[in-house]
C-alpha cells in the first residue's frame, strides 16, 4: 500500500515541528531542510508562528491539503490528528515517529490508538510508515530524525529494518567503507507495513533502470513468511540481491527478540529454509551484512575460482584460508602467460597464485597483472586486490589505475585497501568514486564464499510428482485427530508413491508366524501401538526363524499400549528418514537426513519449505554433513540420490494434498543404489491445520 | 639472544640514511627523530654530510662506539658493514631492513650473506632482526620504516609478526578501535631470531609492573615449536595473554604460506594442539585477533553469564545470538532487586537480559543499571554495554559515566560504542582516555567466547602414569623399521597398561577351533597379514561355533599375504579410537575419538601435544563432536570417560618410552562403562625418529 505520496510527495508537513533539533520533530524537519526537499514544506506547533524559517500552522486544521504527514506528537494526539488530515486534508501518506503505542507491553490505550490510526488511513488508501519508528529516507526527502544520512545513489542499497536503531547502525558501519544507499525505509511497529510490503512494493514497482537492485534487510519477526518468501525470490529472479539479518537465532536471541518486539519469534530452521528457498543470502551480524552488501556491489563471481594480486604475503595467506574453507579455490596459474607476467614483475616476485608482487610493486605492475588474469588466465573467475601502504609514499597512482581496470575488465575485482589510516587520504579519494573497500581481507573472503554459495531462488511454479489425492483425502477425512492408524499409514504412502517395505500386521501368534513366512526371513518385528517402539524394547530385528517369531509375537503383545505386531522383511541399506512438520504461517518444512545418531547426536538434519522442488530436494541431501555415506565409502553400498530426493517431494506432494498433516516422521528409510523405501512411518493429523 | 643494545640504546646510527623519506633509510630515520630517541643518533652515507639535520658520516669506518646499528644499504654491502660495526665499533644490536637475502627463493649468494651476518653478530653476542624485516618499536625508539607508528603504552599489547607488511595491517585495525601497543617486533627472515626467540625473551625478562601483559603473534611458519610452547605457557602461566594467528590453516593457505616464506608449513591440527595446550587464543583474521587483544584488554570474565545493557534492541539481540553460539549465557534477571532497577528507569524499558533502557535512556541510568549489575546481580560474571546515538544530542556524558563506571566496577564492562560516525568526537574522546571501542557487538561477542573458552597451559611438569620402560625399549630396540608384529604390539599394550581383549593366534584350522572354544563364542577373527584387514574381507564378526570357525580359517589363510589368523572373543560396547603421529618438529600427536564413519565422514578427531596430562585428555575427550554417545544416547550404554582419558595418557607415556613409534593406531577400542580394551592396533616405527 505504498504511493506516491510517500515516496516522492509534492507536499510534507512535520505535525510537531520544533526549533529544538535535539528533538525528534526538530530534527526530521532539519534533515528535510539540508536535504534539499523540492516540495512545499510545512509545520505545525500549537506554540510556534516560525520554525527553522518555515512558516508555522498552530494547528492541523489551517493546513492546506498535504501529501505527506511525519507525525512527532503524544501519541494520544496522534489518533485524531491523523483522521483530519486523512479526511480533509487530502493526505494520503503518514510517517509516525511517536512512541507509546502497541510495543509497550500492556499498553491497552496504546494499542486501540494504533488501531485507530490504520484505520483511518485505510480509509482513504493512505500508506503508514510506523509507528515508533526513525522514518524513512528516499531521493526525495529525508524524512528521518535521525543521523547519519548516507550518500544516496541510485543502485545504492535498499535497506529495510525492523529496528530504527539498528538501521542507524548498519549505515554507521556501511559509509566508512564506501557503501552507498538508494533509500532507507524504517517499520517501527509495522502497523500497516512491514519489511514484507516494502519488500512486496520494491517487487512490484521494479524497474530495472532506476530502482535499486541491491536490498538489505534487518528483521527480528516474521510476520508474513509467504509474502517475504514470494516477493524476495520474485525480485532475485529479476536480476537483484538480498541480503537479511534474522535475529533471534538462538534459542536465548529468540528470547531477546521477543522481549523487544513483543512477537514470537519462528522457529530458525524455518527461517533459513525460507531464505534458502527464496535466494537470499542470510547474515548474522552488521558488519557480516555490510561485507555482504560490499561483493553485490561488485560485478558478480562466476565460478568458484579467486586470483589474489597482493604486495603483501600475509594477508594473501589468510584470505587464501578464509576462501578455502568457504568452499572458494585459489587455483595453481603457470604457463606460458603466467611466465611472461613473471617477468614484467620485481626480481622475487611470484606468480602462482596468489600472485605476489611485492612491497615495491607498481602501479603499473598492477594494472599490468589484472589484464593478464582478466584476458589470459582462463581458470580464473574474479579477482582480489590487496593493497597497502608501509607509508613510504602516498598511492593515489595505486588506487586510479585499480579504479580504471575495476571498470574495464570483464571479471569482477574485489579491492582490499588495509590502510585505513595511514593511507586515509588515498582510501578516501578512491571511495568519492563510488567505490568501496573491503578493509579485511578474511571478512571479504567469508562474504564472498556465502553469497556464491547461496542457491538460485527454487522456480515460481514448482510441479510436484503427481499423488493420488483422492484416496488420501479419503484417509485425512476419514481420520480423527493425532497419530495415524498403521492401515492409514499405509495408505497415504502408496497413495503418495512413496515406496514402502511389504508388510502384515499380526493380532494373533499363528498369524505372527504365517505371515513371518510368507515375508521371508530374516524378518523384523515390531510392536503396533506404543509411540517410541524401541525405548519399549517393542522392536526385534533379523528374526531367522517360525519359532523365534512365535516366541516374540507373545512376548511383544505383552507390552503396554500393544495392540498387534507389525511384520515385515528385513532389509539391508543406509539408515536414512525423511519427515514434516508444520511451522504456523511458514507452512510445511520438509526434512531430510540419516537416522539414528546422524539426527540425535549430531543433529545433521536439512530442512526445506514446502511446495519442494526436485532441486530442492536434491540440494538438501548435498548439504548434509553426512553426504559421503549416502555417495558411498569405502567400498559400502551407497543410497540412490535421485530415489531419496524423489521420496522427499512426494512427502512435499502427500502434504500439499494434506495440510492437516502437522507432523511426518519415516524413520527409517532404507536406501541402497537401487531402491528407496519406507520401514516405519509416524503420521500426526491436526484437522484444524 | 635480545640484548639491551636492542630495547633500549644509549646510541643508534642508521647505515644508509638519506633525506628522502620515501626511501626505508630517510623514513626510519625521520621515524627515530619524530619519535624523540633520547640518546645519540647518527647516519652513516657516503654521499652525504647533513641528512635530516644530524651530521652524516660517509663511511661507518668514521662512526664512533655505537649500540644499535639500522642498516638500510644493499644486500651485497650488508656483511662487511656488519663485520666491522662488530669488531671495531662496539656494536651489539642489529635490525637489518634491507631484503635480498634467503627470502628470495635460488638466491644462493644472498644465503651466504646472511649466514656471514649472523656469525659475525654471534661472534660478539649481539643480537640481529631482520634481516627484510620492518623493524622494532620499543618504548625507547621507534625503529621501523614503515607507519603507522601506533600510541605505545606500557600495558599495551606487544606484537610479534613474521611479516612486517602484516604487522602494519593489524595495528591500522587497531587504532581506530583505541587499542594501544607496548612494543612491535616484525622478525622478517628471523635469521637468528624469530617469532619464538622474542617470546622466550619475552618470559625471561617479564615483570608484572613494567612488562606487557598481552602478545598478539602473527606466525606463517612455527620453525621451534617446543620453544613456543615452552615460553608462551610460561608467561601465561605468569598472568599474560596471547592470541595469534597462524596463517597457512588451509590447504591451499599452506602452499600460499610455503611460497611467502619459502618454508614448509606445519600440520593444521599440530599447530592447533600446540596453541591448545599452550593456553593461546588461536584467530583467523586480522579483525579477530584485534578483537581478542580488546577483550584481553578489559578485566578477567570469570564465568559465563553475561547481561547486556543497551539502548537499542537489535544489536542486543544479535550479540545475545552470537553470546550463545559461543557458549556464553545471558541468563534470565529477576526479582526483588530487578524490580527495584526497573522502576528507576523509563516506562517501557525491560530489565529481563537484555536489560533494554531504550532510546530516551540516560547517562544516570546507565550508571545505575552497571551498579545494580555489579552488585546485585550475583548470577552475571560480566556486561556488554551497547550505546550509540540516534544523533539528536552529544553522548559525551554516557561515554563519561561508561569511563568512570569501568574505573570502579568489580566485573568487566565491555563497551560498544557502534556511532562511529555520528558519534566520532564523544567515541574519540573516549578512546583517549585509554578506552577501547568494540564497533561491532557480533564480532565482541565471538572473541569473548573464544577467549573464555580457550583452556589454561597444561601444566608445567605432566606426570605420565608408569609403564615398564624396560620391556618397551627391549621390543623396540629388538625391531625392525616398519609395521610391528602382533605379538610386539601386545607386549607394548601391556607394557604400557593399555588394556587389551585376549586373543590367540592359530595358524592351523586345529588351533582355529581350539581357540576359539577356549575364549569363548561368539568369536571375532581377523587375518594377520594384511595392513587394510577389511578392505581384503579379512574381518569377520559374531562366529558362533566351531564349524564356522574352522571354515573361516581355511578361507581367510587363502587371502593374499595372509600367515595367520587372530581370534578374539566379539565385545560390545561403543567403538572408539586413541592414535598417535609424529609431526616433525613438534613431536608426536596423540589422537583420539569415535571409530567407524566419526573418523571416516566426519573427521572428527582431536588432538593433543605428547606428553599429555590427564586433565588435556579429558578436554580432548569431551571436545569430540559426537561426545554425545560418550555420555550414553536413549537408554544405550556409554563410555567410562575415565578409562577412556586413561587410554589416551598411557598411549602418551607409551610414546615418550619409544619415541621411535611414528604412527599408532588402536583402533577399534572398545568402551562401556566398566571398561575401555584395545580391540586392534597398528605401530610403525622408524629408528631415525
Amino acid at each position: 500500500m505504498i504511493n506516491k505520496e510517500l515516496i516522492d510527495p509534492k507536499s510534507i508537513v512535520v505535525v510537531g515541528g520544533s526549533n529544538n533539533i535535539q528533538k525528534p520533530g526538530g530534527k526530521v524537519l532539519k534533515n528535510l531542510i539540508d536535504g534539499n526537499f523540492k516540495g512545499d514544506l510545512y509545520v505545525t506547533n500549537p506554540k510556534e508562528t516560525l520554525v527553522q524559517g518555515i512558516k508555522c500552522y498552530q494547528s492541523p486544521a489551517e493546513l492546506p491539503d498535504v501529501d505527506l504527514a511525519i507525525i512527532a506528537i503524544a501519541a494520544q494526539y496522534v489518533p485524531a490528528t491523523v483522521e483530519l488530515l486523512a479526511q480533509l486534508k487530502n493526505t494520503k501518506a503518514f510517517i509516525i515517529l511517536s512512541a507509546g503505542f502497541s510495543e509497550v507491553e500492556g499498553n491497552e490505550e496504546g494499542k486501540i490508538f494504533e488501531k485507530e490510526i490504520v484505520e483511518s488511513i485505510n480509509n482513504v488508501n493512505g500508506s503508514l510508515i510506523g509507528p515508533n519508528c526513525i522514518g524513512i529516507i528516499t531521493p526525495n526527502h529525508n524524512s528521518v530524525f535521525t543521523l547519519p544520512i548516507p550518500k544516496l545513489a541510485v543502485k545504492g542499497c535498499s535497506l529495510i529494518s525492523g529496528s530504527g536503531a539498528t538501521a542507524c547502525f548498519i549505515i554507521e558501519s556501511g559509509i566508512p567503507k564506501g557503501l552507498t544507499f538508494s533509500s532507507v525505509f524504517s517499520v517501527g511497529n509495522s502497523a500497516q507495513m512491514g519489511v514484507e510490503e516494502i519488500l512486496k512494493f520494491m517487487d512490484e514497482t521494479y524497474d530495472p533502470e532506476n530502482s535499486a537492485d541491491i536490498k538489505l534487510l534487518y528483521i527480528e519477526n516474521i510476520d508474513k513468511p509467504q509474502m517475504l518468501l514470494k516477493h524476495a525470490s520474485s525480485l532475485i529472479r529479476k536480476g537483484c540481491e538480498i541480503a537479511a539479518i534474522k535475529a533471534g537465532s538462538s534459542e536465548a536471541g529468540i528470547r531477546a527478540a521477543s522481549s523487544h518486539t513483543g512477537a514470537l519469534a519462528s522457529s530458525d530452521l524455518a527461517v533459513d529454509a525460507l531464505f534458502r528457498k527464496a535466494g537470499i543470502v542470510r547474515c548474522y551480524s552488521r558488519e557480516e551484512l555490510i561485507s555482504v552488501a560490499s561483493v553485490f556491489m561488485h560485478k558478480r563471481l562466476k565460478g568458484k575460482n579467486i586470483a589474489i594480486i597482493s604486495h603483501a604475503g600475509g594477508p594473501a595467506v589468510m584470505l587464501t584460508d578464509a576462501l578455502s574453507k568457504g568452499g572458494l579455490e585459489v587455483p595453481h596459474i603457470d604457463g606460458l602467460a603466467a611466465n611472461e607476467l613473471l617477468e614484467k614483475l620485481n626480481p622475487g616476485s611470484s606468480v602462482g597464485n596468489p600472485i605476489d608482487f611485492l612491497a615495491t610493486g607498481t602501479a603499473e605492475q598492477l594494472g599490468t597483472i589484472i589484464d593478464y588474469v582478466d584476458e589470459k588466465f582462463d581458470n580464473i573467475d574474479g579477482m582480489i586486490v590487496i593493497f597497502g601502504t608501509p607509508g613510504l609514499y602516498k598511492i593515489f597512482d595505486v588506487y586510479e589505475f585499480l579504479d580504471k581496470k575495476m571498470k574495464t575488465a570483464k571479471k569482477p575485482i574485489y579491492p582490499v585497501l588495509p590502510s585505513i589510516e595511514t593511507a586515509k587520504d588515498e582510501v578516501t579519494e578512491f571511495i568519492s568514486k563510488g567505490r568501496i573497500n573491503f578493509p579485511d581481507e578474511v571478512a571479504l573472503g567469508y562474504a564472498l564464499a556465502k553469497v556464491f554459495y547461496t542457491p538460485e531462488p527454487a522456480p515460481e511454479k514448482i510441479v510436484l510428482p503427481e499423488v493420488n489425492r483422492k484416496t488420501i483425502r479419503k484417509v485425512i477425512d476419514n481420520t480423527n485427530e493425532g497419530y495415524l492408524s498403521p492401515a492409514g499409514i499405509q495408505e497415504l504412502l502408496d497413495a503418495a508413491g512413496i515406496s514402502r517395505v511389504s508388510e502384515a500386521i499380526a493380532k494373533t501368534k499363528a498369524d505372527a508366524e504365517k505371515f513371518a513366512s510368507e515375508l521371508g526371513f530374516p524378518v523384523v518385528m515390531k510392536v503396533v501401538g506404543p509411540i517410541h517402539k524401541s525405548d519399549v524394547d517393542g522392536v526385534v530385528l533379523d528374526i531367522i526363524d517360525i519359532e523365534t517369531a512365535g516366541e516374540e509375537f507373545d512376548r511383544m503383545m505383552k507390552i503396554k499400549d500393544t495392540s498387534a505386531v507389525l511384520i515385515q522383511p528385513m532389509l539391508s541399506g543406509v539408515e536414512l528418514f525423511a519427515g514434516a512438520k508444520y511451522e504456523p504461517k511458514f507452512g510445511h518444512l520438509i526434512l531430510c537426513g540419516l537416522g539414528g545418531i546422524f539426527i540425535e547426536v549430531l543433529k545433521d538434519v536439512k530442512a526445506g519449505l514446502s511446495p519442494l522442488s526436485l532441486e530442492e530436494a536434491r540440494n538438501m541431501i548435498k548439504n548434509l554433513s553426512a553426504y559421503k555415506i549416502i555417495k558411498g565409502i569405502r567400498g559400502q553400498e551407497g543410497v540412490n540420490e535421485e530415489k531419496f530426493a524423489e521420496t522427499i517431494v512426494r512427502v512435499s506432494a502427500l502434504l500439499e494434498a494434506a495440510p492437516e498433516i502437522i507432523e511426518l516422521d519415516i524413520n527409517p528409510l532404507l536406501g541402497n543404489m537401487e531402491k528407496v523405501v519406507a520401514v516405519d512411518a509416524r503420521i500426526r493429523i491436526n484437522h484444524k491445520n
